[in-house]
C-alpha cells in the first residue's frame, strides 16, 4: 500500500499541505487509516512544477515523517501543481529509483496499488514497452513499467485512454500466463497543466481515492476556518485519504472512474474501463 | 518509544530470533503492540558478542523491517549473547551515532524510554560525565549520555548500583533546573558474560519488559513446539514485549526492578531504587 | 579538508554555479586540486536564501557528485545568496548533522579546515558556549562548536570580531591543555544580506580562498564568454578554489584576512587577528 | 571503473585484507592508482562464504572508506573465500541493488569494466536472459545482466565457457545494433569452492588484474614480514591492483586470460576467447 496526494490550484508552499494539516500525507506515512497497512515508511517522493518546463523531483529512501530535508524543501518550494507519494514497498527494494513520482519530460506519474503476480508477467510487460523508452527504465517497480507502457500506448495524447489500454494489456498478459489478473490502482498523472486521477480494481474494492469539494462550498461550510477562507476557485486536491474529518470537504471518487482537474478547479468524471489490447502495431509509441 | 531484545544462552543464528518468530523484534519495528507508538522505524542496531573481546555492532538508519543487510547478517552471524534495538526517535536525529546499542570496551547498552525535559538538563548531565570519557560522545541521544554517566559512576564495577546513581543524578538535575524529573527506562546492559536489565519510571507506569520463563518449563508447557524443544537450561530472553502469545513463556518484570541473567539461565531479581547523587568526588570515574 | 563556495549577487539557478562551470564545487567534490586531499565525498550541504527570513538548508551524506536530488534542486532553486559545502570528514561521522552550512536564525556558517587536537579541548569549548545556545548543538563537528562559540561571542553583532575572539578562545584553550594551538580556517558567514569570509591559520599556510574579480573587469577581460557577459556589478563569488583557469577572474584572499561582500558587489578587506579571550562575563552571549 | 579483490585460502578475518594492508581495497576506494579514476566511492559490497551453503552479502551505498559498519563486520567476520568490490558508477544509480557481488544460489560474481553502448543493447541482452532467471533482475547495471546471461549460458556447469559465450553474445548484439562492440572486463566468480577470474577487453588494454604469487615464494622473498610468514600453501589473492609495492608478490594476469584458483592454492591459466553466439536453443539455461 502507498498513499499519495496531488494539488492543483494557486501556488502554495508545500508545507501548507504536507505539514500544516490535521492528517496530511506526512502524517499518513506513519498513521494511514484507510489501507491494509498503517505504515508507509519505505521512502517517498515529491514532484512539483515550477518555473521550468520539466518538473522537479525529490526522492528519498527515508520515511517521510523523519526526513529533515523534506521539511526544509516544503518550507521553501512553492508550486501550483505538485504530487507527494509515501511508499509501502511490497517486494521491490527501497531505493530512490523505486520512489514515485516517475517522470517523463513534463509528465509525472504516481500509483497506489499493485499489479498482481507481477513476477510472472514482468518480462512480458517489459517487452511491450516501446524500445525507444526502454532506456528510461531505472528501477524495479511495477509502477514504473505501468508508466512506460502507458507512454507507449499514448499517454501524452490521451492519458485516460492510454491507461485503459495499459490495464487491458496487463490483465491480458496475466490471463495468457495463467495467473489471475489483478490491477489495483489509484493512478495520478499530470503534464503540468491538467491533472488526471484513476480509481480502479480488476476485482473487489479499489484503493481509496478522494477529491476535495468545490472551494466555494468548503468556504461556506466552514466559515470559521481561516485556511479554508484562503481557497480560490482554482484549488483542488486529489488524495488517497482525506486530510481531515471535516464534513463536506471530501468526496469519494467512485470505483471504475477517472477524474480530470482543469483550470478553474473544474472536476470532470468519466468511467474508466480497461480496453482489450490493440493490435501489435499500436504497441509502438504514438508520438504527437 | 523503542523496542529491544537481548539473548543470553546457546549460540544461535540471529535470524532465529529476529525473523523466525511470531512477533519478533523486526516485526515489532513495524507493529509494536505495547507502546505508545506501533512504529519503530527510525533506525536500529545489533550488538553481538563473537570470538573477540569487543562485541560487534551494526547500526542502520533504515527501518529494520526493510534493511536487506539485516537479513543477510542475521543469517550468517551466530552469537551466544546479543542485543537488537529498534528505534522510534523522539527529537534526536535519525543517524547511526544515535542508534543503540552503545558500546564501551566490552560493554553494550540499550534503552527504551526517555529522559524528561532532556533539553533543559542536557548540558548539566554532559558536565557530569568523566572528562576522560567525553571523547566517546558521538551522537545526541539522552541514552548515550545516560550510558556515559553510568560508566562515570561505576558501571564496570556494579552496573545496577551505577544505574541507580545515574537515575538519581538525572532526577536531581531536573529538580535543580525546576523541571519535573522523569526517567522512563528499560535498560539493558552486558559485559559479554552476564546480562542486566532494569525496568523503572520516576512516576507512572514504566515501559514494558519481560523475561522468558525457564527453558525446562517452556519445553514442558509446549511439547509440540519443535523450536522450544531445542532450548537449553542456559537460554534466556529479555524483551520489551513478548515474541508470541503462548501462555507460560513470558513473565513480566515488575516495575522498579532489576534482573541479572547469569550462566545457566539463572535469573535474579533485585529492587531498583535511584540513589541520591553522591558527593562530587564520586563523579570522577571509578576505574578498577 | 573540505571545499566551499558562496554566491552573492543576482538571483541565479544554483545549477549555473554547481554544474555549469569548468571546475565547480561539485567537480571539486571528486577532483579538488588545491587541498591535501582531492576527494570531498563525505556528504555535502547547500544553504540558500529565498523568500523567507530563514534560509533553507539541504544536507546529504552522499557524495555531491552522485546525488540525483542535488541536480534536481540545483535546477529548480534560484537564489541571490547561497553556500555550498562539500565535506572530507576527518574523524567525525558522516551524518547530516555534521554537514555544513550550519544555521542559526537567518545566519549560515561554513568552514574548511580544522581545530587541532580537537578531542583534547572539545569539552572546554562546549562549556564556553552560552547555555541558552546549547540545545542547538546537534552534531559532533568542530565547526558547529566554532559557530556556537562565535554566536556566544557576538557573531550577530559583529561577525569578524566574534570570530577573532572565537579563534582566540580556541587557541587559548589549547595552550591551557598543553597541546599546540592550531586553527586552520576558511570561514564563510552570512545573514542573508552581507557575506563575510575569513582566511586564517594559527601557523603555516592557511587553506586556500579566492574572491571573484569585479564583474565589469571580468566582462572586459573575456568578451567572448557569454556567461560572463551576464554578470552584473552586484555579483561576487567566494570559493575555496577557482572554478576555472581563466586569467584575471580570481583573486587570492591573503592569509590573515577577512573580506566582506556587500550590496553592489563591494568587496572590503580587513586584517583578521585572533583576540585574547575576554573576561568570563563576555562569554555570555551578547544579544542586541 | 571499479576495484575488486578475492581471497581463497585459510579462514581469515576480513579486516586483515581490507584494512591491515598498505594499499588494500578500502584504500583503493579513495586512492586507486591503476584506473582511469582514483575514486571508487559509489558504494561497495562484500560477499563471503561462511557456514551456510549460500554466501552472505553486504551492500552499502556509502563510500567504503567511510562506512563504520564495514569496519565492524570486517573485524568480526572470518571467511576462507570472499570478494570485496568498490564501485565507481558510470551511469547507473548508486543503490544497493547495483552493488557487487551479485549472487545466485552459491554463486558470487563481480566485475570491473563496462559494456560499451550499453543503452543501445540493454533490451536485447535482457531478452536473451532465461525467462526463469528474469525475476532475479533487481538492479540496473550491465554487470547484473552479464551475470544472468552467463547463468543462462551455463555458468553453473562451466564458468569460463559460459563467460566466453556471454561476451560473444554481447559483442554480436552490439554489431547487430550498429554500435562498436566493447566489453571491458575483469570478472570474478566463485561457487564457494573454486575461484575463477577473467581479464579481457574487446580492444585496447584490459582493466588491470593480478594474482598473488605462491605463498611459499612470498615467504622466502620476505622473511622479515611477519604477516607473510603466516601464509599457507592454500592462500591466494586475485586483485584489481596490488595491495603493496613489494617485489615478487604480485603477478599480472595477461590480457585475454582466465585463471582458476583451486584447493591448495593451485593457480591455472587458460586463454579467454569470446565464442560466437550458439544457436538459439542454447540460449535456454542449461541445468545440470
Amino acid at each position: 500500500m502507498c498513499r499519495w496526494m496531488a494539488w492543483r490550484g494557486q501556488a502554495v508552499l508545500l508545507e501548507e499541505l504536507l505539514f500544516n494539516t490535521q492528517h496530511g500525507i506526512v502524517d499518513q506515512s506513519l498513521h494511514a487509516r484507510m489501507g491494509a497497512e498503517p505504515t508507509n515508511g519505505d521512502g517517498f517522493g515529491v514532484g512539483w512544477y515550477g518555473s521550468r518546463d520539466t518538473p522537479g523531483v525529490y526522492h528519498s529512501v527515508a520515511p517521510a515523517w523523519g526526513d529533515p530535508n523534506l521539511r526544509e524543501l516544503a518550507g521553501h518550494i512553492e508550486s501550483p501543481l505538485f504530487f507527494v507519494h509515501v511508499r509501502a514497498a511490497i517486494g521491490s527494494p527501497v531505493q530512490q529509483t523505486n520512489c514515485h513520482p516517475f517522470r517523463h519530460g513534463p509528465w509525472l506519474f504516481v500509483h497506489n496499488g499493485y499489479v498482481g503476480d507481477f513476477g510472472a508477467i514482468r518480462r512480458d510487460l517489459m517487452l511491450a514497452i516501446d524500445p525507444g523508452l526502454f532506456e528510461e527504465l531505472r528501477g524495479t517497480t511495477d509502477t514504473e513499467i505501468v508508466f512506460l507502457l502507458a507512454l507507449t500506448l499514448g499517454l501524452e495524447q490521451d492519458p485516460i485512454d492510454a491507461l485503459e489500454q495499459t490495464v487491458g494489456v496487463i490483465e491480458a498478459a496475466a490471463t495468457r500466463r495463467g495467473v489471475t489478473p489483478m490491477v489495483q490502482a489509484s493512478f495520478g498523472v499530470s503534464d503540468g497543466t491538467d491533472l488526471w486521477a484513476v480509481r480502479y480494481a480488476t476485482s473487489g474494492p479499489a484503493r481509496s481515492l478522494y477529491a476535495s469539494a468545490d472551494a466555494e462550498a468548503i468556504r461556506h461550510l466552514h466559515p470559521e476556518n481561516a485556511r479554508f477562507q484562503r481557497l480560490t476557485p482554482d484549488d483542488r486536491l486529489i488524495v488517497s485519504e482525506p486530510f481531515s474529518d471535516l464534513p463536506g470537504v471530501w468526496n469519494e471518487i467512485p470505483q471504475g472512474t477517472a477524474v480530470i482537474v482543469r483550470r478553474g478547479g473544474v472536476l470532470e468524471h468519466t468511467p474508466f474501463r480497461p480496453q482489450a489490447a490493440r493490435p501489435t502495431e499500436s504497441l509502438q509509441r504514438r508520438t504527437a
